[in-house]
């Protein structure tokens, strides 16, 4: 069988240079080439299984999200691959589907398999924070005894109240859903009436979330209809704490024969796009998700090498327009 | 160490019923209980990479697709990984990005961890036909020594001519992209043409796509521009190889000021929905991604324990309203 031993002294390079090429980490491109022809030439092949008993690393890691029909969490699991990939780790898809005993198995599967480290957005916050010396980095949920990279969901509402007022809206509506375990949509809403605060705007809320991050479609339409009078809604501007969300209340807005932007404007929460590409499905609150991504997986990086990391990452957000605002 | 034999002491039952339990196969509820009471109080954790070397199995198989950004990949995925946990497999996601290298990268990946299997959907075909004895089942390319599973790709096209004739339209246009590796998308334009042919109704092929599975918008639009006359384009009925390109030929005709589908009905191909749930993007070809997704993993099972495959399965579409047909 050849050894890696076998490979550097037919590439006239030292051990580690090899161990660094097959890493994916950084040489000099002269090196990499002579390692890689050595490689081909010799036809080695890594044995991960052997590495994995005798390193402890598996370079995998564990990404648990509820699921990647949605495609925030979709659009997330995309750039988390890809920079992964880019550092020469692979990448375990888990979609936990809001079921908090799938979210146990995972991370039974990642103790047993000594994956390297776990990323993810989860529901069932209780188990992951148990996860011992796993190199853990939660996206929008802060644990005890794990890292976190999220983005400023208090400015977002911020952001949302500042842009419903001034573009004319004086009567304003926060639709929330989703766990009630996540503090980060929470935070949404309270960037939204400190802000309706502020410039003295009255703001009501409905809370049309269950603990399964799904919503009551009825529950949004019957309250709208209670609050109308001679065709009119008595609000006239509506922020929602997710663009899935947004939609559906668009759809409840749109069956009551009320006009979008016109008599209503309304804003979602993470900036989601037709088919993931070109126009926005509503004016939004846009996370960075590319960048959110890139920082999670540097923090696993991090942990996983026992280098320091920030407890807290959040990084900032922007308004897009979307078509249910105006101009 | 607790090993698996004293699971099965403890638990009163046979080392092979411990180890269905473990790997999820089926036992009785009661001898299941017992197992899982006894992995508890003894604190029992398996051992993956050892048993990985011992018995040549990883319960882990490799994604591969494009990318998860395109809706259709990410709903397949959704349904792979949760298939796949049904059987007690986990997913390594690998996207391959349209770009060949990564491809050969991930199978070389695939070689070198033994995961016990591949699914997918690939553009570079070439490298995942030589995955010699490494189970492999593909989605829409039927390669030399693997296993394919689609759906009815020329039914799709006959379907999507027949609905536009019996709506009205009486000169249609077929626009394509994608790989032209893909012998799929083909076989769509085909089944289109024939139906044409049947109907005696004139049928004009676009073909606007790249090897790396895009399209040209701007071709699109002058090809459009060039086939009017007096604000009125010649076609009264198009169909496009997929919803994605189905929503850019949405874009242009409405930039041209053509009404969809009062003068132009328009018809896509899979089947996808706004935020992957509620309403159809396009009418459309649905394919049924769902059985697709359980034949695929039921194949790669299959296969992995030696038991026999059908070579290729398709499966059945159909016609799904979204606005952009007449009724």
């Amino acid at each position: 069988m050849v050894t890696i031993k076998d490979v550097a002294s037919d590439a006239g390079v030292a051990v580690g240079t090899v161990s660094k090429v097959l890493n994916g980490h950084y040489v000099s491109a002269e090196n990499k080439r002579k390692v890689e022809e050595s490689v081909e030439r010799l036809g080695y092949q890594m044995n991960y299984y052997a590495r994995g008993l005798k390193t402890q690393y598996t370079y995998t890691v564990a990404v648990i999200v509820p699921d990647i029909l949605t495609p925030f969490f979709a659009c997330l699991v995309y750039y988390i691959e890809k920079e992964l990939y880019r550092y020469g780790y692979r990448t375990f898809l888990c979609q936990s589907m809001h079921d908090a005993e799938k979210d146990v198995y995972y991370l039974q599967l990642a103790r047993q398999n000594k994956v390297d480290g776990i990323l993810g957005i989860t529901f069932n916050t209780t188990e992951l924070s148990k996860a011992g010396d796993i190199p853990v980095v939660m996206i929008d949920r802060h644990l005890e005894n794990s890292i976190c990279v999220t983005s400023d969901n208090f400015n977002g509402g911020e952001l949302a109240a500042g842009q419903l007022i001034d573009r004319g809206s004086r009567n304003l509506l926060f639709i929330r859903s989703g766990s009630l375990l996540s503090s980060e949509t929470l935070k949404r809403g309270d960037g939204f009436a400190a802000a309706c605060r502020e410039r003295k705007i009255p703001c009501q809320v409905l809370d049309s979330g269950d603990d399964a991050g799904g919503y009551n479609v009825e529950g949004i339409y019957g309250y709208l209809r209670e609050h109308m009078s001679g065709g009119k809604l008595e609000f006239d501007g509506i922020y929602t704490s997710t663009d899935g969300l947004g939609l559906a209340v668009l759809d409840q807005l749109r069956r009551l024969g009320i006009q979008v932007p016109q008599e209503v404007q309304l804003i979602g929460h993470d900036g989601m796009r037709q088919m993931n590409r070109g126009a926005y499905l509503l004016s939004s609150i846009a996370q960075p998700i590319e960048a959110m991504a890139r920082a999670a997986v540097e923090n696993v990086i991090h942990l996983i090498r026992k280098e320091p990391v920030e407890e807290l990452t959040i990084l900032p957000v922007k308004f897009v327009e979307g078509g249910t605002t105006r101009e």
